[in-house]
């Protein structure tokens, strides 16, 4: 957990995960722990694939953001940790299944599950650990929060089929693919934030506030995502360089520096992701051709413009520790891409 | 409708799924119109892919439960319909998973949606099914009811992934087996019979006659489907002979005739199921070594038990068409073996 901090915090001038960290610590701990009991099962192969991919090092930001959401509304019950973990099954079920459909080696810098058990386990230990989502999301008892979050189940499923109909086609526009990821991240992130005040009793207005900073966030963390996809490395990464461009998906760098080529670099583009060129030379021309157009810079930039929305969500809410760490939390997401 | 029903009555003297189909026709027109606006999305591969599978040819044994099970306690809200759908919708993404999982070509005499659309779009089309069946359950308002369905869902997974295990292990015992049917597929049944006296404000008592009622009907349906998948032709069946077999699955006429076998039938059935020599003079060899045990015989038999818990479980009920209905379709799931 040092270590973690230590690394997440590079200057006392950056923006940081750790106050986010450091408020939701003790209730994080008792979230692990309904992790671990609830990806149990008699059926061993359960808990060694959900147990490989919940242990391999993922931040934990989406059950991060409903901790600290509940906690902004001064909730005092225990359904925020069974909220908290419901969206950690859910996201990591959402994993399972993207890594057989984008047919993924790696993940996090490690193996993918369905390298080790099969597209097999990887598909079934997702839906079972969405059943076991479902099942805690009931027992806290909350229409409303079920609501949220069985909405952002379906909406999550549209976005990846959406996402699997654009695949490899370049004329994919900026505004079809925000609708993607909205739907395919923001919809988490959304519904993780919303649920906080819907458990301690608030209503729209604050709903709303929640809403809109978990949607403007999320599109932020995946845009910068995107950007790392080319930019970053390997390791500092936790997955490799390129898997976008060699899974010929079409995300907003790819997008932005399409429009804005020639024919030759159209042509280049076309070969690369929709006909599968796509080796070491093809990348690094890839990256070549972003610096020139600007592109990740440009994707940076929309992912900041999110990042101020969500800020702004939050304006009308009076401060406090929990609304202090939110705010911060906006720009260590964009700022991982130094 | 019409040549359903006569298709289903073979004789006057049969049982019959007809007393069912003509008590639940009006309910189900409505789930089939819920069925064809829940699965209606922009993104075109959505409603392709599950009308493939809701419009080729199931039963809809499953909703029709859900369905006289709610008018048998005298429901008279519009909760069932969702229900009923909600329910329908689990089973076809499970059909959808499973196919992945088993590498199926074909499906109830069609070609399998991965066949056509590829893995990818099963996984996720049948992740969407899954959230839309969630947001059903939800707006029906009763949480018993989604901790019932929930609950099956979370534990279908599970039955799902038991099976991947035990997958070509001819160790499995006759109680292993019926563990992993009693989840994969007596759980929906269960569940899709009990939310109608939930729904209709009934307790403990009749809850507990429906989910014994629908588990003994979904494990005697579940034997009968093993032996038919050893016995009858490509036709009447809707999907290949032999099936199971060239997947190497593991079913009760399998785990008998394996015990009943000598030395040298033990090493054939290693040899079909476990390393895969399952050509189609295999599975003859493997349909007359059952002839000789008996095999297909004694599943049929222990169908018929099942069956027999299922009409006992409905007994304290008074008499009504609903029941008689209920009752006549368990003899009918039997005898579909001829």
């Amino acid at each position: 957990m040092v270590a973690e901090k230590n690394s997440n915090k590079k200057a006392d001038n950056q923006a940081s995960i750790t106050p986010l960290i450091n408020i939701t610590k003790s209730d994080m701990e008792k979230v692990n722990e309904l992790i671990i009991a609830m990806a149990g099962s008699d059926v061993e192969m359960i808990p060694e694939v959900s147990n490989h991919l919940i242990s391999s090092g993922g931040k934990r930001l989406r059950p991060m953001l409903t901790l600290a959401s509940a906690r902004l509304f001064g909730y005092e019950g225990s359904g925020h940790i069974k909220l908290a973990t419901a969206v950690e099954f859910m996201h990591t079920a959402t994993l399972l299944h993207d890594d057989v459909v984008d047919d993924s080696d790696m993940r996090r810098g490690t193996s993918t599950a369905r390298m080790i058990w099969g597209n097999e386990a990887s598909v079934l230990v997702g839906d079972f650990l969405l059943g076991q989502a479902f099942k805690m999301m009931v027992e806290v008892n909350s229409m409303d929060a079920l609501s949220v979050l069985a909405n952002a189940a379906a909406i999550i499923a549209e976005g990846e089929v959406m996402q699997l109909a654009a695949a490899k086609h370049l004329t994919t526009t900026e505004d079809e693919y925000l609708k993607v990821i909205n739907a395919k991240t923001a919809a988490l992130f959304s519904a993780a934030a919303e649920v906080g005040p819907i458990i301690a009793g608030y209503g729209e207005k604050e709903r709303q506030a929640l809403r809109h900073y978990g949607t403007s966030l999320g599109l932020a963390f995946q845009l910068v995502d995107d950007a790392l996809d080319y930019g970053g490395n390997s390791k500092n990464l936790g997955k490799n360089t390129g898997d976008d461009f060699r899974e010929g998906k079409i995300t907003m760098p790819v997008i932005l520096s399409y429009i804005r080529g020639d024919e030759t670099e159209k042509a280049f583009w076309k070969q690369s992701l929709e006909d599968g060129k796509n080796d070491d030379e093809a990348l690094a021309h890839a990256q070549k051709l972003m610096k020139q157009h600007h592109s990740l810079e440009d994707t940076i930039k929309a992912a900041r413009h999110h990042g101020n929305e969500a800020l702004k969500a939050l304006d009308g809410l009076a401060p406090s520790k929990e609304k202090a760490a939110l705010c911060e939390v906006i720009e260590f997401c964009i700022s991982r891409v130094n």
